[in-house]
């Protein structure tokens, strides 16, 4: 087999858990197949204990949804699974199901990019409950990673206070869609630039690169790898000069940045990449500055994430761009966003709603019920809450929002508040009702997002818990829900 | 464009960093990207503080160079490219040799499956500079990824103790392709199935499941979820017993499991996916024993990774089969693997090779020098030591191991011991000699490797360190030209 190209040439509907094509099959040999669903996509807290997270992977997901069909390939696959019995799991009937199956849908989401706060849908999907389950994993899988790696990338560009954080991970990423998707998830939450040079193809992100270590190595000595180098790419001159001794490198990086000069092109800068990075860069800024090169950039790599910029930053480093591999790619310090996908509501025969509750001893573990909505309330250009609201019932004048983790946390918006409603439509019974945004229109909406929020929401330590709650009335009929549950589970 | 699929379908020759083009670039425009190199792909220490590492993600190598070409596509975006003066960054001569590349190099690397350690090549690049360079990226993204879920499985397997483990991991993995690497390297690595339809599709790999919280929500009871799911699926029969009260759930499976063997079918057991796993698998385990079903097995999940296998182990818990998903595909607790890739060794005119060491104040970070070549001893079918040595040099007759991070652990490795190289022959002139293991072969290996080594090396806390050493002439040699190398930086 052809891994890394044929592998994809495939149909993605198999990228599935599979009981989700066992429950799909209940629901179609029950004759529930096409009851209609509700199924939010949530979190239930923020990553890396943080104040804020950014929606991202929703093009992804568009792309999923409007290609979604199962091959004869994906069927006859299928079709060979057996149960303990070693007989078919799966009956024909169910199969050409699938094999005619055309997705139906209505879809809303929250755009890209957008500031997002637990237990609020990212994505809602409303349909034939049979495709609502198919969806979960792929769904899941691919917002999950991009809403941490953006999420990741923002908090390392809010540390770096506007100075541009590249994104060299390929190498170390979780395959080769994890180099891909960061990539283009790293772009949004406000990176500039990447190494992947197929990122920069597909997604039209800018790309960056110079030299590494084998080069200076390759040749007998470092002015001599400097010297080819500055010959055949003056126009991208960044020495990384750590090979052998970081001030010496500096040295030679400036003696060549001369010979630069003179022949009309400017050395870009220098790298540091190991060491005390305090240290060598602010004695890499006195020898630029000195030998006349103020305006030559010093990039920094090595492990960093946005505590260690922090460090950095305090100890007055002289660092201009950021190189960040590992710990934005693989979201280091959590690699996983516990994103989960959980039924609300049900048609009834009568045409009105049955809500749905998942219940748990972890109140943080509660879905919430109902055909949700997220309304953002702001004031003189800050947000100042979000209202999570059942769109189908009626709901009172003012808003009133109650934290569904503690019952206590509740408060009115003002009623001379502005608003705007998070959830847009995407497609509307399986069509694409949406104009998706370019990346960069995607990555400035992210920008402008943050900067709408109270910087206690952005701070690393004890961020400020912004106001999100569930409208009063959905609170209250959650109550009786879980109360009424509860009593159903006793009896 | 579309994301997901076309995106895979083009050449995967530009997923790599805009480095290694730059540095090819300037190796061709210097007249030297022919010259010979040797290149290194190894890892520097083991992750999760483990004894052992299980190389993985070969196939995915050989698919990788078998396929390295650039299209057209390739050659268009590369002349987009601006350096700082806003002129083109490549030449059209340099894109001309990329659009004839062709890859040409020699392979060897050690199966997929092997126990490895570090400092140890696990591939070895002989061929034109440009081209090995080209390469740095993409091997890396592969082999330290796959290679680290095939150790994390493996540790999960020897926490279980061969009880079954079970990847489910595909809707937290960090993105599409981290999901279907995941699922492959978690079988080699030990794991029986996964829940993963399409990696069960491409690779063959057993898939597994069966329902979910939200079948049981769709219901209005319990029992009624249960009934339905038996009566449309009796041959696979695994019910999900904590939706709402574990306890309950577990007699709710066993009335459906009478009803289930009075039609002649059989329950294959429960799962337990919150709660006290401890306390609520031993109840279950009475339950199911005491109304008649011994065999029933008690399937876990839920964040289980080897340390809570361990201390569920320990607390006796009536776990048969364990259920992982994100803490395996994303290896949580250290989510990637550090490995590198590093030029060895150069060819002079004179046809003799230029060896090439990395200096770093960190002695971890110093590079091998050489065309190396990894031998491993064994007595009495259990692996005694390792030693890495120079393929093209003459070694003496008593092999002597000196471990490059410590050069006071020197040990000679028995005359009378047997061994065998580890590296073996993959492209011969950029042509495929190798037969590919199919993954039931890799899977077996891997598990065979394990059973040779010491208990001391497969233990969590504190393992052993196994003998792993430079040849005694290769160290001299070493610490030789790192002293050159130092002596000439002063100068």
């Amino acid at each position: 087999m052809k891994l890394t190209k044929d592998l994809y040439q495939t149909s993605l509907s198999l990228l599935t858990d599979l009981y989700q094509l066992t429950m799909a099959y209940g629901y179609w040999k029950a004759g529930r197949s096409e009851n209609e669903s509700v199924f939010h996509l949530f979190f239930r807290s923020h990553p890396f204990k943080g104040g804020f997270t950014i929606a991202c992977g929703l093009e992804y997901v568009i792309d999923y949804l409007d290609n979604f069909k199962f091959s004869e390939d994906d069927i006859a696959y299928l079709a060979t699974l057996k149960g303990n019995d070693d007989k078919p799991m799966f009956e024909q009937g169910f199969l050409d199901y699938l094999a005619d199956l055309k997705f139906t849908c209505d879809v809303e989401a929250v755009p890209e990019g957008t500031v997002v706060f637990p237990q609020e849908p990212l994505i809602r999907i409303k349909g034939p409950i049979a495709q609502c389950q198919l969806l979960e994993t792929p769904l899941l899988n691919i917002v999950n990673y991009q809403t941490l790696v953006a999420t990741k990338a923002a908090r390392m560009n809010l540390a770096t206070k506007g100075e541009p954080v590249l994104e060299f991970g390929l190498r170390r990423a979780q395959g080769i869609d994890g180099g891909l998707a960061a990539s283009r998830a790293a772009y949004i939450g406000g990176c500039g630039a990447t190494s992947n040079v197929l990122a920069g193809r597909l997604f039209g992100i800018p790309v960056k690169g110079t030299h590494a270590h084998s080069w200076v190595m390759s040749f007998d000595t470092e002015m001599d790898a400097f010297e080819t180098y500055a010959d055949v790419l003056p126009n991208n001159c960044v020495f990384l000069v750590d090979t052998y001794d970081t001030v010496q490198g500096v040295r030679h990086a400036v003696e060549v940045g001369k010979k630069l000069r003179a022949q009309g092109h400017e050395m870009i800068g220098v790298r540091l990449d190991s060491g005390d990075l305090a240290y060598l860069s602010i004695k890499a800024r006195e020898i630029l500055d000195e030998a006349g090169f103020p305006e030559a950039t010093i990039v920094a790599s090595n492990d960093l994430d946005e505590n260690i910029i922090n460090s950095l930053k305090l100890q007055d480093a002289k660092i201009n761009v950021w190189g960040i591999g590992t710990k934005l790619v693989t979201a280091y310090d959590q690699p996983a966003l516990g994103g989960v996908y959980k039924i609300a509501a049900m048609r009834k025969d009568d045409g009105s709603w049955d809500y749905k509750v998942k219940l748990s001893e972890q109140v943080i573990k509660i879905s919430n019920p109902g055909v949700l909505q997220v309304r953002r309330f702001y004031q003189d250009g800050e947000y100042i809450g979000d209202m999570i609201f059942n769109e189908v019932e009626k709901i009172p004048e003012v808003a009133t929002i109650i934290d569904p983790m503690d019952a206590t946390r509740q408060r009115d918006m003002p009623a001379n508040a502005e608003f705007k409603d998070l959830l847009q439509p995407l497609f509307k019974s399986g069509e694409l009702t949406y104009r998706i945004p370019t990346i960069d229109e995607v990555k400035a909406h992210a920008a402008n997002e943050l900067k709408n929020f109270h910087a206690g929401v952005k701070r690393f330590i004890n961020p400020h818990s912004y106001p999100v709650g569930l409208e009063k009335t959905l609170s209250d009929y959650k109550y009786d829900l879980i109360r009424d549950l509860r009593k159903r589970k006793q009896s």
